[in-house]
This record gives C-alpha cells, structure tokens and sequence, in this order.
C-alpha cells in the first residue's frame, strides 16, 4: 500500500481524554478516531490490525468445529422477558422502540436470540454438538466508557454458543475452546494467562477469563508460584481453618469512650490494639433488604462474593444519610451488637478470640466482643480478597502472588440456564425431551488490539508483534525527488508484494524527520530506508522495530533478507 | 465441510410470509431466519454466500484505489441536525436515547459521520483523492420490510465516501466506482443494467442505479431500443414539443350534466370522447401547501418528479374528508377552473387543444376546457411516467422498453451539499478554503445475493453462480452403512480440498431421497453422487446443477474432471 493514496492520520499529541499508552498511540497512530464518548471510527490502519485478528479468530474456531453466523444487532424484548433479563439489565442495555412502539435493544450479548434460533430448528440429540459463533457489533451502554476501545460502548466481539446434549459432551465444547483460545491469544503474540473468574450477568456454573499481562489493566490476577492456579481476585477464594471450637471468653463487653475516632486506624492506635484486632461494620443496600457486612479491620471487601452469596442482583454501600435515616445510627461507630438488620460476618471472624467493634452509640466502642456470645450472625461466607500471606486455595501452600491484567476473552459452562427459562429442548435418545447443555465464549477484538499495544510499545510508539501487525514492513523512500531511489523503492516495493510480503511503502511528500517519526510510531516489525546510502552505495538501511537495530544491505539482497527475517 | 457437522437446517415448506422466490428459497434452504420484521439471523450457508460477495466487492473497491474503514453504527443526532436530515428523516430513522438522555440513531447511512471524519482529518489538497469505504450493518425502518433480507430494516451495506478537490476529479471517482461497479456485478454472475435514477434522500446532482434484471423486480426500468439509454421509470424523463403557439379556440366553456360518472373511463364513455381527451385533476398534500395537480386521463402521475419540481419532503394525495373539508369539493368532479388552490399541470397539456375537466361542482363537468383561456395553471412539468410510444429522452428515436429491476446498488453525485451544511473544507493550491466534492456509493450485500437467487432458480430450488455459491461441490454420499463407500467419499473429499474446491459433503444418515432433495434445493453449482455406480463399477455420478445433465465417470478421474468443469 502506498501511504500517499492511503489514509493513516497521524498526529503528534496525544487526545487530552486518553490515559491508557495504547488509547493515546492508538489516535495519535490515525488508527481510530472518537464519535461520541464511547464510540469509536476505525480507520484503515486500525481496521487491517482488526481484521488480523479476526482471522486469527475465524481460524482457530473453524479448526474448533465451530461454524459461524451472523445475528441481528437488534433484538426483540420478547425473547429477553423470556430469560428475566429484560427487568435485569440496568441502564447498560440500549432500548429503543421501532415505528410501531415495539421494544427492542441493542443487543450486548446473544444468548437469547441464539437459544431461540436453536430451539426451532434443532430437535433431535442427533444434530449435536453444534456450536454457532459470529463476529459481530455490541453495544453496551458503560457508564464511565474509558481507554479508547478498550472499553467502548459500540465494539466487536467474537461470540460463541455451544449446544449439547450430555454434560460430558458440554465439557468437551468447553475444553474445545479453551485450547482455541489458548491458540488465538499465542498467535496474536501475547503474554496471556486464563483464570477462573466470576461469571457475571453472563451467569452459569464456571467460567475462565483470559487476561493480556499489562501494568494497566483493570483486574487484579492472584496466581500461585507453586502450582498453575490463578484467578481473578473477583473469584479467587479464601481457605480459613474451619471447624474451631468456639469457646466463651473470660473477658467481658466493654463500652469505651472514643471521641472523633471512627476509621479503624483512628481507633487501633487509640485503643493500642492492630487493626487486625478491630471489626469493619458495613451497611450494603440490596435489591431486597439493607444488611451488616463484617470484616477485619485489616481486610478489603470483595463485593462480588457477597452479591454471590445473597443471591442478589444490586448491591452498594449505603450512604451515611440513608443509615443514619433507617437505623439512627453514625457511621463510624457501627458495630454487631444490637445490630436491627441481618449480620453476615467473614469466615475469619470466626476465629476463637475476641475483637473490637463500633457500639452503635455515637463516640463509643466496644471491646472484647465475642460474635458468637456477643451477637447475632445470620451467616458465615467468604467475603474478602485473596491476600499474599493466604494460602493457595488450590494447592494449600503459601505464596500468591499477583499480576494486573486485560481481559480480552471470557468462557462461560452455562449448563440449561437459558435453556431452562427459553424451554428449549430436544428429544435424547430415548424420545424424551431434554434441555440443552450450553457454553458461551467471547473474545473482545478490538480490546485485543488494544491489549496487544498495551503491552508492546515504547516511547516512540507501537512495537506490532507480527501476526496482528498492519503491514509487516514499512518502507521509507526519504528523498521524493531523487527519481533513482523512488524507482529503486518502487522495485522492491513490487518485488516483496510479490513475494507475499505486506508492505506499506511511505512515498509521501514529507520532511526526512517526519518520516521516520511516523515509522517508529506506525511500529510495523521491519523498516526498510532508501536513503543515503542507497545513493551512495546502493545499500539499504533494515531496522528491527522492536530492538531498533539497524543494518545495511546490498539492495539486491534485500527481498531475501527480508523474508528471512520475517519467517 | 462436513455436513454432519455443519448447520444446515433445510426445511420442506415455505413459511407463510414469503412472496418472493428468493425468500422462500433462502428459509427453505437454512440461509436464514426471521428474528422480527425485517430482521434476519443470517445461518452458515447463508453467510458464506454474504462473505462471498463482500470479498468481491472489497476486491474491486480496493483496486479502484478506496480503502476500507468501519465506521460506528450508533450516530450522535448532532450530526444529523448540522445536514438538517434529524428533522428531514422520518419514523424510517431508528431514534435512540442513551443513558443520559442523549439522542443518537442507528445509522441508515454514513455521510455525515464520514464528512465529520474527513473535515477533521483531512486539511490540504494535497491529501486528495480519498475515497473510503466500509462494509457495515444499517437499520432503516421500513413501514413495509419485506422479502426476507431483500428489504429487510437490518441489513448489510458497502458504502464508499468519495472526497474530491475539483468536479473534474469528483467526475473521475465517480467513473471509477461505475467501472467498479459493472466489475462488481458481473463477477457475481449476474445479468443486471446500469440506469438513471432519482437521488431520493441522499440528494446529490445525479445517481445511478444498478439493476438485477428479474420479473419480481420492484423497480420499472425504461429503455431505449436505439441507444444505451435506461432509466428507472421514476427518473425517465418525457419529451414534449415546447413552444407551441396557443390559439384561443372557439368552442365556449360548456358544463354539462354527468350525474354519478366520476372516473376518467365513465365520463369519457357518456361524453363519447376518448380518456386522452380528459384531464385528472388530482389533489396533494405536501408539508407546505395543498396544491391541484393536472395530467391527462390516460397518463399515470410519477410523484417523484412531482416532489422533486415543487422541492418539498414529503408528497401524498389528500384524502376526500380533506379534500371536501377544505376546499367543500366532491372528488371526481374536480378541475381546474375556479380551483381556490395551486395548479400545477403536466407538460403534455400545453398542446393547442381543449379537454374535459371537473366542473368543481356535484355532478358536473366541463367541455372546451383551454387551460390557458380558462384556468391559472402556475406552473407547467414533466409530472408523468414515460410510455411505450413516447421518444425515447436521449436519441428521441421511438423504441422505449421496459423491464423490471431489483436495484443492489446506487451511485451518486453530491456535489457539495454535504461538505457546505457540515462546514467541511480543505485549503486549495492557492490556500483558499474550498468545500469537499463528494460521491456516494451503496451495495446492498444481503440483497444482491437475494438477487442471485431470484435470477437464478428452478423449482427444485437454487442454482448458484459459481462466484459467489457457498461451495463449488456437494458431494453426496448416498449409502452410510458402506464403509467402502464412506471411505472413497472422504478421501474424495479431502483430495478436492487439497486442489482447492470448495466441498460440501453430505455425510449424514439420512434416506437417499432427502440428500437429493436438499442437494438440489442448495443448489451448489456441481453434485458428485457416490451410489449404485460407485458400488457396482467404481464410477460417481457428476451432475451440474444448472442443466441437471448427469454423467458417469470413474473415480480415479473425478478430481482433474471436476477441476476443469469448475474453471
């Protein structure tokens, strides 16, 4: 492609909105350029990185057995009041009504239309295993639609949906994809890693994440350096030493003035005790009831594992007016005892000691409270994050540790939860009917992209592994009016598309520095530079982006040369 | 690809809602599904088609020079409201609030996202010509969506943006795309027509249509026996002789007693006069203004070219409750003299004659009606459908045919009127701001391949032009209990993909009568039988589809003879 009839708007500064590397590279890369908050224009040079992908993509599922489709971005909310997620969906999901008043939505995943395709026209155990994928629009309405496409509202997802009759047949789908994905994200040159997380709306039994290694991302991956477990800290469970006998404490309840302290360390150093001595008193509201969440003093709350274990679909921290109005109660000095609302309590509180709490009385607390003797426990659970000195809860050894993450792909075992509320089923062997066992599989493209930036670049610009990168050599011809060198580029130009090389030839009007500025930003894996000593010696000059190594070579060696180092 | 492990699900009976061949094909042969109205899940066999025509059309765009960009598909209003199209649009617009209430639409077209891209990205001649172009999903809510993914509101469009410096330019784009186009067209393998057209909502100074010539077409074309004129009958302009001198005739005025005779044929049949002595007069309502519209009773109006004179949006007849409340006249005794609104009369009727109009009175019409004596006509048009015994409007010979049309692309001349209502400009050679001249470019993909099929079919079902068939062979396995058979099937099967043919393989444990059935219904351009022949002398059966003439030919020499029938 030659970039003079080529559209690569580059541009030297970064969008004043942009706080991701790869955001900020890819606008100032003329890759992509911003609509509307969250919707994004692709322009050629981000669409060829796109497309790479997406063939990776095509590929790898194709080999899987799994056939590709193409369904509507618009979907009817008939088929979403089927699975209850028509009044689930928050804000997130675009409606929209047609001419004649109809309910629709953009649709952010697929599980209900593909279930309901499935449903009418497979019948019998005989047409599976069947597994529909496409490569489609998504819009999801994102509150706080951030890092380019990233994280988007409008995006391209690869979607897939398993079907099956038997749940070892499920397993199988499964484990088909996860070696497919492990084989998409190695060829798209990533340091990746799968872990278990939590499933989300998306819901089922189990699902699998794959996260692109970057300092950046947005999920926080324990792993252990003793065995291959690792998982998002969303999901990644606490082991606690159950089954302590509890016994009664020789100390008694006591109230203790404490005037203005109400953070755990205000009142650890008051009371001379650790935080770990000390008892978090939380008030979450629910879509049902308003509870008491305790936690040490020490610990964070994982939101996600409470939502879990309530069952519930919303869940937030009540505001300090909202307690004070429903339980005339401060903040500060909330604690179990007396405590109206229904308490839950992390697994360790359960430990045989005593600790100290709020006294649900302004400027109080309490010490030596004994939870058992002292107050009402509705239920135990695992309500916190994994931490370094927790052992792994795979292995039982200690030394998690922890690594940031891009998720770029996610793998649900959906088992008949949308088969069930769809009554979608066929007739096993005995004639009898059945619901499918399903599986549902995403992989984010453009976040791949992105991902893939994120991680491979350096101050000068994109660093492209080879397999997704645009073109695989970026040509410089820097003296236009030197006809010799623009024929001799023009030659080699040919002769490496002919040799199935992809090339991008810079034979633009421009400034010598503004073209190898837009070379190292563009970050193709090879330069080739017809300069100086082209004239001189008819040598070229070949520089690997990624180490920014130079050589010069004969021009007649260069097409050999070049193929080498790209094979 | 293994049809045991394909999804193909072909059904015996049409559903209810199809008129057209093509859609009842394209359900019958698991191509598609209705999701809702007008929206389709586009099934396997259905989309390697779609990929089929997508890769030529990219093909051609990319060698006349465009590049290929994906635009998004939801569109803030704003821009819509800088062209005045937010307002000019109708309930054909899929409006759309998001969570902040701001307004937004599923794009039915991208000419203003595009010129908001090229106004901020592209400042200097020097970046000129660009045309882009992508491949995208439109909604247009269609009151009427029909003929499954013929005219269905979720569809599948390439559209290509064209950004010139001067008209001269502007005009070579736009011949490009025509050669584009025709290259286009003729590699799916189908008979089609380039004609004029209407520019309808898209504006512009001049478009071109392209026309898939089938019965069921929606579109009348006109054209001429003489020369290369053709035209959709919309557009087709009708000669008349100008300038003749106006006499005043001497027969007076004369109303005459025409109880219960409304209809052009029932007054001309009591005045004993021919339809072509009367003249319609019919009322309309625009957005502006009612107005009266005159045409000679044996002529059918063309509204288009009416819109187009008077420059309003929207144009429908009014109705008599409108018509009598407002004007206290009785439809049927209508006419122009006396009329209190607008007349409007078409060209034909400024021949130095007299006609029969309406009396504007119950029961009453006029004799020796001469417009220019006895009515204020304010203005004369070309407001009618051409005719077979017109001139044809290019060569003036008499000769004009008609066929029907199902139109798969359009071209258009924009001139500026995208460029000067969005403000978007580039600095000239002499570094004067100059607005962009544009061309746009349509292809509907899902329709030209409905097309395809509606143009290439027989009662058995679809015959693929082998350009754009799902695969070039459907190998069909008739016995599966023979092992012998199953096995020179399969090793069939994989030498031809090794030479590069696409296979279906009917592998499934159906009856014999079913793959036959379903093998001509998908209609891939060759079958290959392994039966009684193979088993008795080791012979296959090859059958091309279009003629259905079968021959026999030993196994050994099935790949070089399927070869050479399919180059």
């Amino acid at each position: 492609m030659k970039y003079s009839q080529y559209f690569i708007p580059t541009i030297k500064d970064s969008p004043a909105d942009a706080e991701l590397t790869s955001h900020k590279l890819m606008v100032r890369a003329g890759m992509i350029r911003k609509l509307a908050a969250g919707i994004y224009n692709i322009l050629p040079f981000g669409l060829k990185a796109i497309r790479k992908v997406e063939n990776i993509v095509r590929d790898e599922l194709n080999k899987a057995g799994a056939v590709e489709v193409f369904l509507p971005s618009i979907q009817p909310s008939s088929l979403w009041e089927e699975t209850g997620r028509w009044l689930q969906y928050d804000l997130e999901l675009l409606r929209v009504k047609d001419r004649h008043d109809r309910e629709f939505c953009y649709g952010p995943t697929h599980e209900e239309v593909i279930t309901d395709l499935v449903r009418n026209d497979i019948k019998s155990y005989k047409q599976l295993p069947v597994n529909l994928y496409q490569i489609q629009t998504k819009f999801r309405d994102e509150i706080r639609p951030r890092f380019g496409i990233m994280r988007a509202r409008e995006f391209t997802m690869k979607d897939a949906y398993s079907f099956d009759a038997t749940d070892a047949g499920a397993n199988i789908s499964f484990e088909k994809m996860v070696q497919a994905y492990d084989n998409i994200f190695q060829r798209c040159g990533l340091q990746f890693r799968g872990v278990d997380a939590d499933s989300g709306a998306i819901g089922g039994d189990f699902s699998r994440e794959y996260m692109v290694l970057a300092e950046s991302g947005e999920n926080e991956v324990a792993y252990c350096n003793s065995c291959d477990y690792a998982a998002n800290v969303e999901k990644a469970k606490v082991l606690y030493k159950e089954n302590i006998e509890s016994t009664v404490p020789e100390e008694q309840l006591e109230e203790v003035h404490t005037p203005g302290y109400k953070s755990i360390e205000e009142v650890a150093n008051f009371l001379k005790v650790t935080p770990a001595d000390c008892v978090k008193c939380l008030i979450y509201e629910t879509e049902e009831e308003m509870i008491a969440l305790l936690i040490r003093g020490d610990r964070q709350v994982n939101e996600i594992k409470l939502k879990n274990f309530l069952g519930v679909e919303t869940i937030a921290l009540a505001s300090d007016e909202l307690i004070y109005k429903t339980l005339q109660l401060t903040t500060g000095y909330l604690g179990p005892v007396g405590m109206k609302i229904s308490v839950y309590a992390d697994n360790e509180l359960q430990e045989n000691r005593t600790f100290v709490t709020g006294a649900n009385k302004d400027e109080f607390h309490l010490k030596n409270v004994d939870l058992s003797r002292d107050a009402q426990i509705k239920g135990y659970g695992d309500f916190r994050n994994i931490e370094a000195n927790d052992p792994c809860p795979s292995c039982g050894k200690h030394g998690i540790n922890f690594c940031r993450g891009i998720e770029v792909g996610h793998v649900f075992k959906l088992g008949t939860k949308y088969s069930e509320k769809m009554n979608a089923t066929f007739l096993d062997q005995n004639g009898k009917s059945q619901h499918f066992i399903m599986g549902c599989y995403g992989i984010g493209i453009g976040r791949t992209v992105a991902a893939a930036i994120e991680q491979n670049n350096d101050d000068k610009g994109i660093i492209w592994p080879k397999e997704i990168a645009p073109f695989h050599v970026h040509l410089v011809s820097l003296f236009n009016k030197d006809s010799d060198l623009m024929e001799a580029s023009e030659k080699l130009y040919n002769e490496l598309i002919e040799a199935g090389v992809e090339v991008l030839w810079d034979d633009r009007n421009e400034s010598v520095g503004k073209k190898f500025k837009d070379a190292d930003l563009l970050g193709l894996p090879l330069q080739i530079v017809f300069g100086k000593p082209f004239q001189e010696e008819k040598q070229v000059e070949i520089t690997e982006r990624k180490t920014l190594t130079k050589e010069k070579f004969p021009l007649n060696k260069a097409v050999e040369i070049i193929t080498k180092k790209l094979s």
